[in-house]
């Protein structure tokens, strides 16, 4: 069947919220970067410089979603109280991409979206990395991140995705068997990259 | 520049030869894989049932060429003599694989070629897995698995490949960042897949 969701997780500086946003012009449907914040921190009252911050990064204890809500919702509801701001943080982040991807077509970047839908077929979760020299480039050029030590801080800012990602998930952050589709964006660049995509959705 | 070299990993069941095979086919060069073995064979003394099982399943003890050679050839040399008869398997498979690399283009399935030709910038590094369902279905079809607990055997298979990866280059099998492309044979098809590879090896 057509994909007509596509997540797009992404090493820091490898492009994949460029790609994203290409793709999601090229097929006339929106893109949740910067506006999947916007809902989250709405539902959540929380402001959207925090769920930012917060939603993608690797939060300190023991994630206890799984225990909250595996008993049923009547026990969910009573432990909710007992998370903490990074956990409830992502509860509703769960919540409002579920919600969005039962009602329309999208593109969805970063957040573990792959693994929040796991269980549809209507997805293609694509994961997009890069070499370091190119992920340095771009977090220079596009981040403004200081020329002091880039290297080191663009690495931490993979590991903390990859924390966050194995905090909330279980799974290993980039490892090729959770999606369909993985592409170095250094080797294809990033319009190849977004035509592979757009072509594969449409299949 | 244009792919002349195309090295396919690949999960146990996911059709990942069979997608080697077909491309070779196509691309009208080479497809080592049953050829390699033979090649490894002939030059290591070692006979090819030996090899192919060596070649890419765990290994006991620690791996110690990159010490044997790390500091000269003539301490190489003289360390060889100390070297596993896995880790002498190996290192002629090294040796194979980067002649036929500088010699012809090429697909070279499996045996951790993506590592060891990670230098070169002429390879295309392609990863292809699938779900459990579909592995198992291959196995079966394809290999005559027995039918009890073929599913254990299966993730048995591809745990050994992961060790054997992990023991001779240090790194985790089946992470995106290792390859240009990983592609989901279960959501392509084995066509599918060789088709976008084809494409991306040709710009």
């Amino acid at each position: 069947m057509p994909k007509r969701i596509i997540t797009i997780s992404r090493e820091f500086g490898s492009g994949g919220r460029q790609i994203g946003q290409q793709i999601a012009a090229e097929l006339g449907i929106t893109c949740y970067d910067k506006a999947l914040i916007a809902l989250v921190a709405a539902e959540s009252g929380f402001d959207m410089e925090f769920v930012e911050a917060t939603g993608e990064y690797a939060p300190r204890g023991k994630w206890l979603g799984n225990i909250a809500f595996g008993s049923g919702l009547r026990r969910g509801v009573h432990l909710i109280e007992n998370l903490s701001i990074s956990d409830r943080v992502h509860l509703v982040q769960n919540k409002v991409i579920s919600e969005i991807a039962a009602r329309e077509s999208c593109v969805i970047v970063g957040r573990a979206a792959d693994y929040i839908l796991r269980e549809r077929d209507d997805c293609l979760h694509v994961f997009i990395h890069a070499p370091m020299a190119q992920r340095v480039m771009r977090a220079r050029d596009e981040y403004h991140l200081d020329a002091a030590n880039i290297e080191k801080e663009v690495e931490r800012k993979n590991k903390l995705r990859a924390n966050h990602y194995k905090h909330y998930t279980g799974q290993t952050w980039g490892l090729a068997a959770n999606y369909h589709l993985c592409l170095d964006s250094g080797a294809f660049g990033l319009r190849g990259c977004q035509e592979i995509i757009v072509n594969l959705a449409k299949k």
